[in-house]
């Protein structure tokens, strides 16, 4: 199967020159959200990993899949003033402005193994942030997986010196 | 397990009086999950289902899991602007002010039988929105499916006339 296929393009969405690249027409279809979930469970199964890290809101689509099939716990990081109990946060930048994410303080045991799930890797903000709550909590980051890379965007440039694994590429808008 | 125990009760929070209801304690702990995706996987595998809604953005979590576990498509309902293509949307009212949720047009082929998941049912009205547009999209809702019910709000009520099932309850705050 050819999954780049099940991912539909929006054009100009969210914005003018953006060709949005849309994950709903992969899940949608029970075929290839099968051989996405297969895919990410083969390649994490043998690497020990004790948590796994969904980005919201849709990494949590494939943590869940991940934490289900590895008899693992999965860990959510959130937006600003989504999570109840006591957190850390981290800002970012995005294109226009700042952004916050969040993570319980007792989601994480130093030394736990992390898995970090997105469902896209564009300039990498948002799972630098990620990265940085996980080793904030003495996490050890094994790896970022995601199901699409945006490479042009150059996304594991600012995870550097992180594993950064994808399965589907989309280069040259 | 009792998995009640494995759920994080955060008095006040978001505001004074309210005992908020915190599944993250449950993610975190790999028996309570799997026993959680388990006991949802028993209940729909026999029920023809064609597809599983996953409501923003908990219910993406156990909406997935269902999706990989019954072989079926996720179709994620959305706060309003977050879905790319073509959408219908369901206003709702809130405590304070009112709320959009939206679905892709294409999520659903009429006469599906569907599905709706969330984590919390409360007072009923994100559920209620999302049936409202699985059969506006000629969906048919056989179960509206939660982790955690909050019976003194009468959720139910609210869904009145569609099968709902839920695995924990919290009462008599």
């Amino acid at each position: 199967m050819n999954l780049k296929d099940k991912i539909r393009t929006v054009p100009h969405w969210p914005a003018a020159g953006i060709m949005f690249r849309d994950i709903t027409s992969l899940l949608q279809d029970p075929d290839a959200f099968q051989s996405v979930c297969n895919l990410l469970a083969d390649r994490y199964t043998e690497k020990s990993i004790d948590k796994v890290v969904g980005i919201d809101a849709r990494g949590f689509i494939f943590a869940s899949v991940i934490a289900d099939r590895l008899n693992i716990g999965m860990i959510p990081v959130r937006k600003q003033g989504k999570l109840p109990a006591a957190t850390i946060s981290k800002d970012y930048s995005l294109e226009y402005g700042n952004n916050t994410l969040e993570i319980h303080k007792d989601a994480i045991t130093p030394g736990d193994k992390i898995l970090i799930m997105d469902d896209l890797l564009a300039t990498g903000g948002t799972a630098a942030a990620s990265i940085s709550l996980v080793e904030q909590l003495g996490g050890d980051v094994v790896e970022c997986g995601f199901v699409i890379e945006l490479p042009d965007l150059k996304g594991r440039e600012l995870l550097n010196g992180h594993s950064v694994f994808s399965l589907i590429e989309f280069e040259g808008d």
